[in-house]
């Protein structure tokens, strides 16, 4: 958009996703916060585990091209996604290359295409040197969403329909690192006014539990400026 | 990043800035929010007002990418420099271009340098139809910096070192585009434990006004993951 020089072709534009879901191993155990890494066939960082994505095609916008390159090597299709951040230091790659990265979330038990190969679930905060900067993008995600689960409803792109404050609670604690007060979460909870109490229960081994959901008018997160964006919550 | 297909040529990257400041018509007068543009002198959109900006080059990075082109078509050397978002709808542009778009403050008071033409003050929500889809990113900066304003200290980009309470509270004023009630924010500031007051004064018409500083401990905002984050607060 400069009105004196030229763009250059040397530069590739890329896109990524760090798409988070939850996993426990036994019910009654703590969620763990996970997402899926691809094993890379070829140079650079050949056999290394990288982010989801691929190269963005000159007739697709940014977040389709997201959700395309998920789809093709994790075969997942996430509840909420926006962007994340443009990652382009000149060093990060051998071919200098801006990846566009976006960050996801997928409910819980979602599994992988069974068809693919290369492609596994690996903990978010006890991850391998992956190729390129992929780890510092993975932490920067970790980040904004532990922050931003503080003023946003994105927690509900973890959880069913309806959830038992318990289960909302168990979300905040993956996404967060630490446990969390029960009777404190439930009065900030119920303080901010984004739930929804239904007459429905949870009922089993302990005494029955009422089931919420989200209030719909109350915005989920920033999902960029586009108002088109066409992956609102599901 | 894919491992199967190859980027193509056909996308440009562009990295632009908006970069809010304050003006007043006259001392005493509630200031106005204003962002520099630079009028068009080609084809497209020739003759038409654009955000400052330019191409990356393949060996830049994109924090100094976006300070050069900004200095470059203004002169301006920003307080705070952040990135805001990646533009990349297939429309936006006669030819593919990625725009990285960041988003800045500069004190007020600060001029555009003299031998430029072609660049001129805005007032940024009375703008005239803009360049691209330049409108439509003026907008959500403007939309990402109120929100930012509630819960970081980027109001100190607009502000000299020491500065009154009433001079904090028209920075708010100016940025939200509404009046705030003097004695509810001095509350609210004053619990959020940002600021440091100094033993020196505001002196002149009115009676004298204590000075504050922002606490350099607690966190300007977020500027994104780069730790080496060459554009710290000035």
């Amino acid at each position: 958009m400069t009105q004196t020089d030229s763009p250059t072709d040397e530069i590739r534009v890329a896109v990524s996703t760090v798409i988070f879901s939850l996993r426990r191993e036994r019910a009654g155990e703590p969620a763990r916060v996970v997402l899926p890494l691809v094993r890379r066939t070829r140079d650079p960082h050949e056999g290394q585990w990288a982010l989801p994505g691929g190269w963005l095609n000159a007739t697709e916008n940014l977040e389709p091209a997201a959700s395309r390159t998920l789809a093709e090597t994790t075969g997942l299709v996430p509840s909420f996604l926006e962007q994340l951040y443009a990652f382009g230091d000149t060093g990060r790659s051998p071919a200098r290359t801006i990846s566009i990265v976006y960050w996801a979330l997928v409910r819980e038990d979602t599994t992988l295409a069974t068809e693919l190969e290369n492609v596994a679930w690996f903990d978010a905060v006890t991850l391998p040197q992956l190729a390129f900067d992929h780890n510092d993008i993975v932490d920067y995600a970790l980040w904004r969403v532990r922050n931003k689960v503080g003023y946003s409803r994105i927690a509900h792109g973890l959880l069913p329909e309806l959830f038992t404050l318990a289960e909302l609670r168990e979300v905040y604690e993956a996404l967060l690192g630490r446990t969390l007060d029960p009777a404190n979460f439930r009065r900030q909870v119920e303080n901010s006014e984004t739930l929804i109490p239904t007459e429905d229960f949870r009922t089993g081994p302990h005494r029955p539990a009422r089931l919420y959901r989200y209030d719909q008018d109350v915005e989920l997160a920033d999902r960029g400026p586009l108002p088109h964006s066409s992956l609102a919550l599901r």
